[in-house]
């Protein structure tokens, strides 16, 4: 078994009301950055996992979002592992 | 100039507290996942920004995590830019 850095990416889905991502485009544009046509806030969640394999590591990630780190109505989600330094036993 | 999607990643400095990530460390383990190890909890931000290059756009956007969007005495970024569909212009 192996330790592995999962990183997942939970975004509000295309469509949906953004309060928080509109609140910082607003700020923005009050500092003068006007290249900026819109802003998507999520969330960014990294977990030591201990795995077999990457894809183990994913998997387990992608069944622990379902049941409680993304709302599957409302948000999107992504999901990459990569290994970390040495080996967890 | 074209139109370009930043990804930028905002995430708490090693060694902080993390409340979030801990919240949800124990929530999972509620669960049944022992597998997990660590979990850290930070922000995923997109924005779509117009600019002239890729790399534009990238300086544009850590420009803005210094002034607004991150706080560098707690948190660590990371920006990608990638094109977007069609010339904005």
């Amino acid at each position: 078994m192996s330790r592995f850095t999962v990183e997942l990416l939970v975004t509000p889905r295309p469509g949906l009301l953004d309060p928080q991502g509109k609140a910082i485009h607003h700020a923005l544009s009050s500092l003068g950055y006007d290249a900026v046509d819109e802003v998507r806030v999520g969330k960014a969640i990294y977990l030591e996992v201990t795995a077999a394999t990457p894809e183990a590591a994913r998997e387990r990630v992608e069944e622990m979002c379902r049941k409680l780190l993304a709302n599957p109505v409302t948000e999107d989600f992504r999901v990459t592992a990569s290994q970390n330094g040495g080996a967890a036993g």
